[in-house]
């Protein structure tokens, strides 16, 4: 892209179970291709544009809130470009909304906080809700889960959580992470970033303890051990949405897009 | 059956999408088949079993509290045939529950209520809730659809909002018929029973006044002309959803039965 660019905020959800996952990958149907190449379609663009994502979500997960940027030509319209691509996007993906971005704006490393939802279920599912929500066999003490999870709660090194990549810190802060009981099992949780894997290992610690497997300390003693532990089970994907993505003010952006990329030298995951 | 025969009630919930609704339809998957045919499997009887059930939904709409009956040997345990069951039915039928059930217990004439539910929305999509919202290209007044939707409740001869068949009555008991924004416009219906198309019709009346295409008066106007009226677009059946079933006190049982069947001759549709 020349000077001549603009960079557009896409606001996504889309159904991950055809999915896999987000990021560009040959020969596999992913929602970065499936996007990208919307794009470059009524844009009648030479080659699919590179996005910028800010949850790189894995194959079969959902989101619901996800935001990427795109820089097209300087004379698109956003809201001509969302019409055209609701056109041409297929069902699992929709576009909730095409804007320009504010000056600084970076998805990825803009962002000051992202939201996942896993769902689980201990009772008979509800077959319109398979898709996102993981049947659990044995009953599950949501009390426990909840109290567990606690222990997670702040800035903490979660590289035992965290599928190994190689470079860059697996510190992450852990704003929330709540276990509760509503028409299945919820669990929410936000952080500044997530490192690959985590909310799903984290979810895999939380279930041994809500099927009593483990006592209620066991997943904060995994951290605190900082490498990955077998006893933990990477819950499976259908189960997780990226729920939405936190910014700062306009006139912030640009500042924060700087401090991340200091901070964590390379977020090894969304 | 012989009287050595033991009534069982069937709590259902199904995704209706890829079946061609609930009663058996040769060369057609439907849920009547393969409920049946999945008991038939597991307690060995030569010949799938006859149901009988609360709400004979059409093809593509889904339930989440449906309620069939079966006769069964009468040396079948619920427990023993739920478990085997939840082996055997694919993952967009799931048995809820499997009881013995009580006395002078018929899934569809003992029934007091069905209650379903109806959504539409006008914003951008949830991709995952695709298979049962209906997505709506204009904006909805919800204030006018619920308005409108008053004119309905009450008993009347819903012959206006009833596909035609042959023989019974078409007066029904309407409830409950509520419009609100929830998530999405949800439309709430519950009667002591529906005729054959009958939430669908009341529904695309209700849109039509929500996109101010009729005035809030007309889907009672049309209720009052008692013939068919070629301007009610019967709603597409993805939207909707059977969502419970309410049945008198076990002591009621048997009388509910009888006076159904004498007051209606035959019911039209659950």
């Amino acid at each position: 892209m020349t000077t001549l660019a603009r960079r557009i905020r896409l606001d996504l959800a889309y159904d991950g179970t055809d999915f896999s996952g987000w990021a560009c990958q040959p020969g596999r149907r992913t929602v970065e291709e499936t996007v990208a190449g919307a794009i470059a379609t009524v844009l009648r663009l030479p080659q699919s544009p590179r996005l910028t994502v800010a949850g790189r979500t894995d194959a079969g997960v959902h989101a619901a809130g996800q935001v990427a940027h795109v820089d097209v030509p300087m004379d698109t319209d956003p809201t001509d470009l969302s019409r055209r691509l609701a056109g041409v996007l297929p069902a699992d993906v929709v576009l909730r909304s095409v804007s320009i971005a504010p000056s600084g704006f970076d998805a990825r490393f803009a962002a000051v906080r992202r939201r996942y939802r896993y769902r689980v279920t201990d009772a008979p599912p509800d077959p319109l809700r398979r898709r996102d929500t993981l049947v659990w066999s044995r009953p599950l003490d949501v009390d426990a889960m909840h109290a567990a999870a606690q222990g997670l709660v702040g800035e903490h090194d979660f590289a035992a959580y965290c599928r190994a990549r190689e470079g860059g810190t697996t510190v992450r802060t852990l704003h929330v992470l709540t276990v509760e009981r509503a028409d299945v099992v919820v669990v929410d949780a936000a952080a500044d970033a997530f490192c690959h894997n985590q909310v799903r290992s984290m979810v895999g610690a939380l279930l041994a303890v809500g099927e009593a497997r483990r006592p209620v300390d066991w997943p904060r003693s995994v951290l605190d051990a900082r490498i990955r532990d077998s006893g933990v089970t990477v819950a499976p994907p259908h189960g997780l949405t990226l729920v939405s993505v936190d910014y700062p003010p306009d006139d912030q952006l640009a500042m924060r897009a700087v401090t991340t990329r200091a901070r964590r030298g390379r977020i090894l995951d969304g």
